[in-house]
């Protein structure tokens, strides 16, 4: 719902002490001394740092084990271990996609993530079940978060028969992406992977999203094979590569010409950031004029414990991964996780400026680098003009109830 | 100062419910329905998981802006570049060593961390005065917290004449350990430095830690010059490596000779767990019987914005950092933040048991791998039985008081 407020004594971008009037959910004037219309709330935000919303551009929200009893992580070494330990669990262990997605869209809307890009698992054992659950939360939450859906092969595709039919009827259903996994590694059948996952693409005209995990010349092998297909297609600027740990290989030979036709070709990257994992380059990507996004990935799932989906940690992540140390480099990393994931997403309405969404958060911080440093709590999460959290606490998604979220006012 | 206390309803290791029953300072008993003798408090934890205290064991005292105005990092990009600013920024923003390193002290307490090995710098501009407001605070913090100092020749030893004899006098004055740095990188003279440090050690009879970035066949053949003197001079067990990124390298034919000495000559090896750095393998180093402690390194200094000084946050890290998924793997990266920190510091009474010191703190989580996936606030820090925080506050730290801290009871 769109609403009125005037948000006042912030710091709007840590820069001058500035107040923001929303008018039906669009920023109308941002600067000293708003006084607010008849009838317009106020917010006093006593001198916040006010930043545009983040952006989580790579999640699972079909997976997350939040709140759940806890399961010790049997999973074995290998991906293909983790992935078969995982379709096992989602049974034996009841992880609920519809429970459980509402339950981290509550978690991401608390700290100010109001741009959600999941991928959902499509398979031949779970069918569209994680799909199913995951878009009722969608309906559900419209009112508090925008989200869009990668259906996502995560037991592989070709080696899966029976799945692509499945991804074509999720793309039907409502998934805006087309997304591949390890075409080589999981697969074992780049070509094949990728002719299906493109075909798909130009059925639905959606775009793609590929997890990339593969190394050194085996990444960049299969990123030749999606540059052909992008070039031969004209399909610039509809491709994301997800981790994309291939780039962050050490030798600038094999790096620096993928980066270049990254840019050529409009493909984006996305990157956690991994600490324990060869990681893309941020600041080289960005400075070739690369989109660069960020996200969660899972959180708190059948792989890992990890994770909370605080985007402004994940900055931080991003920031202690790069190096990211002067306040200007800092800035970078809070930048991919908010504007970079918005070009991803396409969000035009996304930016703290006139004429955007007021959507936004606060946070007791002193500038940019500050919150990235220390990502402290969000004080306030405003959509469209409604406060949707409050001191870490999302105001909207308490209860399990599956009615959808309709907003009157804030509850008590 | 030494106290009684009925610790009731916790859940110790994350184990089964038992209480804690200490007297003057050291836990006498463990099990479930202890009752308190007459006159002894009771704190009712209420099934919170009690953990043994962090043990920071890498850190700067001397050097952290917390809760200073904010200064933008403008330091250049090599080591150098960063020792040279820090040693002007130091008196040009008035980084007062007392008064910073009693902020980081309660810092450090309010999260759980009750032991503290810190780094000193000791160089011929700012002389022994970062030594002096440190041990004031040492003096001051006595009740709250156990501090030992390394005199470290932060801008070099070789290469700035007068700083050995200042080492010499710092050692005299209190530090516990004797400081190395990069002796072939910064000093660009590794024989000397080596001999000048080994040779302080022996005089004082100190152990010593040398901060070792030195990457690849650089690092790996001054940890060999290290190997030779400890041998000769009979060091086992009195050497700590920091840092130690050539232990990072990917080729297990450098990496695994290093280890197997390590481990031979009883050399411990400090990580942070850095994102985005080589970092010591901390599986393997365990496996082959290393002793490995954690530090939160610089806490906000002129280095870089980051850091909090959570040693139980470091867990994370250094779980993210190492890949380490299964709970046991979690509990690992626990153990070396507690245990491992208390081997490195010879803390004999630290640990959660009868008979040891009642050093411990509670954690609102399920079991040992949740806390180190979650890292929450902590609920309670009592030290020898006294509770020094609550909630995430250090209780006896608020005002910049100089006199010490005695305990009479709790402030409201």
């Amino acid at each position: 719902m769109a609403s009125d407020l005037l948000i006042r004594g912030g710091r709007p971008h840590g820069l001058a002490p500035a107040d923001i009037l929303v008018r039906e959910g669009k920023v109308v004037a941002m600067g000293p001394c708003l006084q607010p219309p008849p009838g317009v709330p106020v917010e006093d935000v006593h001198g916040a740092l006010v930043l545009p919303s983040l952006v989580e551009a790579h999640t699972h929200l079909d997976k997350s084990l939040w709140d759940m009893p806890w399961h010790a992580n049997t999973a074995g070494p290998s991906l293909m271990d983790k992935i078969d330990h995982e379709r096992h669990a989602r049974r034996a262990w009841d992880i609920d996609p519809q429970r459980q997605s509402a339950r981290q869209v509550a978690l991401s809307v608390a700290q100010g993530s109001l741009h959600i890009l999941s991928h959902v698992d499509i398979d031949t054992d779970q069918g569209l079940w994680c799909l199913e659950g995951v878009l009722a939360t969608r309906e559900r939450c419209r009112a508090l978060v925008d989200i869009q859906l990668v259906a996502f092969p995560q037991s592989g595709l070709m080696r899966r028969p029976g799945t692509l039919a499945l991804m074509d009827q999720a793309l039907t259903m409502g998934c805006e992406w087309v997304g591949g996994l390890d075409p080589y590694a999981i697969d074992r059948d780049p070509k094949g992977q990728l002719d299906a996952i493109f075909a798909l693409s130009q059925k639905h005209g959606r775009p793609i999203d590929i997890h990339l995990h593969e190394p050194e010349e085996m990444g960049a092998l299969t990123l030749d094979l999606v540059f052909e297909r992008v070039r031969a297609l004209g399909l610039q600027g509809q491709v994301t590569i997800s981790h994309a740990f291939c780039l962050g290989s050490a030798r600038s030979e094999l790096v620096e010409p993928l980066i270049a036709e990254l840019a050529a070709l409009d493909i984006a990257v996305m990157t956690t950031g991994p600490a324990g994992w060869s990681a893309p380059p941020l600041k080289r990507l960005l400075a070739a004029g690369v989109r660069v996004s960020s996200g969660s990935d899972g959180v708190r799932d059948t792989w890992k414990h990890y994770g909370n989906a605080d985007m402004l940690e994940r900055a931080t992540f991003l920031g202690l991964r790069n190096r990211l140390t002067t306040d200007a480099d800092m800035a970078l990393a809070l930048e991919v996780c908010t504007h970079g994931g918005a070009q991803v997403m396409r969000l035009h309405g996304h930016g703290l400026a006139v004429g955007k969404d007021a959507d936004l958060f606060t946070v007791r911080a002193e500038n940019i680098a500050h919150a990235v440093a220390a990502h402290p709590p969000r004080e306030l999460v405003v959509r469209r003009g409604t406060v949707v959290a409050r001191n870490g606490q999302c105001l909207h998604l308490a209860t399990p109830s599956p009615d959808p979220i309709v907003f009157t006012k804030e509850p008590a």
